[in-house]
């Protein structure tokens, strides 16, 4: 929606000239309705909500961003609540009830009605961040003995505004899953066919379980736009959306930006995350990474003679710690990034040392060169130290692209997530062994 | 497809027991056929492939991955790569040559049909990365005064096998984009009633040259399943399917994530990339890094009285540079990715610099007070090296969160990519001011 929409909308709004912003708010997709929505005030946020047609308001909800949904239920009358509620998809409604405040919660668990209240109970007792949280239960199952002009009529019958109904989904009486057929399907096949005869049974399909990662790589390869999930039994609990997937793989590529560069991942957007929140994701990492400085401070007391002997050491330091930082942390990113497309495992770990270690060479010979030829250009007195700092490159170098290629994996390996094995943690590392490094080699070709 | 399955494929293949091996393979979804012939080697990947029904051949030639169709190619007689190219949808068959080397693209571009061979010049123009790329241009168009049945009757005789009919087009005499109706909403609307009164008419489009990270965010948004392409004119080229956008979703991720780690993105997989390609790939940016480290030295050369003087000071420079390269680039990160994301814009930036600010103070003064108890209680003779570090450290961390949180605006400002601001630039930058910072503050309190 562009600004000159928005801005008129707005005007509309202030001069309370309600009938026009009526006719102006229903003829827009219910995103923009909601974007508009969540720049409200929150009286105002509720007039506009309340003009919205019952068909489209739970809709238009559930684009809504977790403080205006917070916002709204507080405004809301019981009857509204139940209504928004009930209209609610369970997957929509899992998620506002993820954001809400836990008074909220127990409101709307309270309000909501009795089968409504068990869905979403039992939707909750699923993991976060499980197929259980993403699916919807609201489908329409098909017999395989149907033909496809009675699923049509069948579908035609009792699709409710709103539903998905691009994959139906064909269960046996107990309701297991035997087969799915797409509404593409019914309408390309003869209307007399039976239903299995036109029923896909080789699919992809998930437990209430499996992590959403996951669901977004068999979403991904096998390019769905729907997946069943089913229980242990292989019964039909519900089905995952194609555009719940994409939301799920944008979490948790942030998750993953977040969790590399050393903070605690956060669901809410960055401006509307207070600064405590945000000093708290931040502090952890840093102060745990402060305290292991010791050990960089510890290593450098003990070769203190030979900075005091030629403190022209020292003025080498950080361009040989933050080289090695970050050739380690291009591996690091590249391996965990790899893993989390699935495209890496830990059985590949041979291969991955072996190919990070001939590339370390490459590059670490480079870089030695480079420096070689720039501190002994410029200073050819120095020919000595250039020696020594180019030495210790090209071992930082292949010791940090080593690190950060294994460190991830055994991450992995050991249950841990990965990606916490990336750039932070490895300059840490990296920095303790170059120094060390740089200084033996120091202390062995200049005698120290 | 589990390892089972695939050893089975693999033993049948070896005792070349084709007839059992056709059987087990039109049994499996198309991804894992590609899967099976990624693993082959070129003479036994095209003895599979020719296995496949014609139908099928053209969708398992799109899954399978880089290496493997351009080894196809190769093996394909002048007859099959005609049928393949065909066969392939144009967005597939981009993909395809935006892979293959530069003779196998122009014998592909020889063999095609002539209509064939335009729509794929068309397309080569459009810019990479652009809506242009991923269109889809075989849609079926319906007319707004058709009835229901009328279009359902013309999808029904029209539609080829393996097209997308999620969505279809309403389209006038000169190709203007009318309106788009979902293939569920004509099941769902009576016969006799008219396109034009089922059709949507307010609807996101995009135009050949809009980059595909903002396709993406518009699939996310609107929960699109197809995006239509139009030209200036609102003509209509083709589609975008939410499959493509996931791809994109997933590959502007990736090079994110290389960019921010100080490396050339690249599209293939880590195991299928040679180590000179890698080794380019992340040793430019190490170079520029390494040269700009001089800067740094100079810094302490500057400075070298005072650490000869007290050379105690040397031993926490690792832990406050460190330190400020983790501040800045986890501000870095937040608002790269916000960015991406279109949850923050350039217009945002007080918003952001007060709120960094104000974070900053927050989590600088936890690692200052930590900081000054921990070496006051291991030392209590270094009190005024303690005094002289903490201050440093409040300064470093606040430094490095505003230039972590403004360069990436800046970079977006100025039409450069943000994700080159991120940790390694930022943490070379963080670190020549933090090591002036901490010696002039050295220099004042212990009057060096």
């Amino acid at each position: 929606m562009d600004n000159i929409v928005f801005d008129n909308l707005k005007k509309l709004l202030d001069e309370k000239n309600m009938v026009s912003l009526h006719n102006e708010i229903i003829k827009l997709h219910k995103f923009d309705i909601a974007n508009f929505i969540d720049e409200l005030k929150s009286t105002e946020a509720a007039i506009v909500f309340r003009m919205l047609p019952k068909t489209e308001a739970a809709d238009v909800f559930s684009y809504l961003d977790g403080d205006s949904q917070e916002n709204l239920i507080s405004a809301f009358t019981d009857e509204e609540v139940v209504e928004v509620v009930n209209d609610l998809a369970a997957d929509d409604a899992i998620d506002m009830l993820e954001e809400l405040p836990a008074n909220a919660v127990s409101r709307v668990l309270k309000l909501a009605d009795p089968d409504k209240r068990n869905q979403l109970n039992r939707f909750l007792r699923y993991p976060e961040d499980s197929a259980g949280r993403l699916m919807n239960p609201d489908y329409l199952k098909l017999k395989h003995n149907q033909t496809v002009k009675e699923a049509l009529n069948f579908i035609r019958t009792n699709a409710e505004p709103g539903q998905i109904l691009e994959s139906f989904y064909v269960t046996d009486n107990t309701r297991i899953l035997e087969g799915i057929v797409s509404l593409k399907t019914l309408i390309l096949s003869d209307d007399d066919k039976k239903i299995i005869d036109v029923m896909e049974t080789d699919f992809p399909f998930v437990s209430t379980d499996v992590d959403q990662e996951e669901v977004v790589h068999i979403f991904r390869d096998y390019d769905l736009l729907t997946l069943p999930v089913v229980d242990k039994e292989k019964r039909l609990l519900g089905f995952i959306t194609v555009d719940d997937a994409i939301d799920a793989l944008q979490e948790e590529a942030t998750e993953d930006f977040e969790k590399m560069a050393g903070m605690s991942p956060s669901d809410r957007p960055y401006l509307k995350t207070s600064i405590f929140k945000h000093a708290k994701s931040r502090v952890v990492w840093l102060l745990v990474l402060m305290i292991s400085g010791i050990i960089n401070g510890g290593i450098l007391e003990r070769f203190e003679h030979a900075f005091i002997a030629m403190p022209i050491l020292v003025t080498f330091m950080p361009m040989l710690t933050d080289t090695g930082g970050n050739a380690g942390s291009q591996s690091s990113t590249m391996i965990i990034r790899g893993m989390a497309l699935n495209e890496l495992k830990i059985k590949d770990i041979w291969l991955i040392v072996w190919k990070e270690l001939r590339i370390s060479v490459l590059v670490g010979a480079v870089l030695a060169l480079t420096n070689f030829l720039r501190i002994y250009l410029m200073h050819p007195e120095r020919i000595m130290v250039a020696i020594v700092v180019s030495i210790a490159m090209m071992f930082i170098v292949i010791l940090a692209k080593l690190l950060g290629s294994i460190l991830p994996l055994l991450a992995q390996a050991l249950g841990l997530d990965p990606a916490i094995m990336a750039a932070p943690l490895i300059t840490t590392v990296v920095d303790a062994i170059g120094l060390i490094t740089y200084f033996l080699v120091a202390e062995a070709i200049l005698g120290l």
